[in-house]
């Protein structure tokens, strides 16, 4: 039934831009349902396991896509240092953009359901690795393999706390600082 | 009156350690007092602007013993790769004790509040900024002020990045990668 499935992937969609801008606990099943246009009976249909369930689904799809969109980028750059400056500044007119509202679509429930669910915590450590994998990948043919992966790392390490900083400080200079530190390092460490 | 006001120390106490676990949105008032065994009426009269009030006064408190322990850290500490070895170590070890429950105890209701209230966003960005000028002050001597500030605001950012995915990780290994990183490249780029 093509409307019972548009109404789970709405559904899917509106939690996705809750978790991101609010986080977990700050978002209910009727704010979802509310701004995904679903009725409550089809929702708990489709997410018999309810927030959570529709919390790891969410996730799972938003860290595919930005997966993909890493990928995309990996196939437009020449260069790490090109990847690593299209990739932070993606970042940070995202977040620019949205008046600051959104940054990682991850981060936040991560940090709040880290210890509260382990169905939470174990999607969004598939999200992190996956991320990790892909950028391991895209830097290898420069770095070599295992470089590659301890800078994929740490790549995702410093945008994510950039990303925090920049929301507190409405302020997109945390992500330039990033980003021009871990380009500094591909010059002098290699 | 000595009682009422332990009970507003003992308030702020179980908000700030509720908020460092499991984040702003899923503690409650109720919880608070639960945890605090304080009375309801006296938490109103003290924090008459409720759960906002209390969290950017624990906020503040947790900032401020935090900006504390790493002036101790830094005047015990011989040399800034010593300073940030310790910091990071310490981390590692509040983290793994408590079972990777207690991460940042700012970062979590950071990233849920930036865009929803602007007196707890600015108290964070208060206790960031009180951090990274308590770090610059420390680095200041070996790198002098201008790189000082860089690689405060850089270790600032790769410890909370770093914190999110041993969380996640259930493992101290981000947090130790980010300090290797961190320690070499003050041996490099200095």
């Amino acid at each position: 039934v093509p409307r019972t499935s548009d109404a789970r992937t709405r559904a899917v969609a509106a939690a996705m831009r809750l978790f991101q801008e609010q986080g977990y606990a700050a978002t209910g099943v009727a704010q979802i349902l509310d701004v995904s246009g679903a009725p409550k009976g089809s929702f708990y249909f489709h997410f018999p396991g309810g927030k959570e369930q529709v919390a790891a689904e969410a996730l799972r799809i938003a860290g595919t896509e930005i997966a993909e969109g890493f990928r995309r980028l990996a196939a437009q750059t020449a260069s790490a240092a090109e990847l690593v400056t299209v990739l932070i500044d993606a970042q940070a007119q995202a977040l620019t953009g949205s008046g600051y509202r959104r940054g990682c679509p991850i981060a936040t429930v991560a940090l709040e359901m880290a210890s509260e669910s382990a169905t939470i915590r174990a999607a969004c450590q598939e999200i992190f690795d996956g991320w990790i994998a892909v950028l391991t990948d895209a830097f290898s043919p420069e770095l070599g393999r295992r470089r590659a992966r301890g800078y994929a790392e740490q790549l995702l390490m410093a945008v994510e706390g950039a990303l925090l900083l920049s929301r507190v400080q409405r302020d997109p200079r945390p992500l330039h600082l990033a980003r021009d530190l871990l380009i500094s390092q591909l010059r002098s460490a290699s």
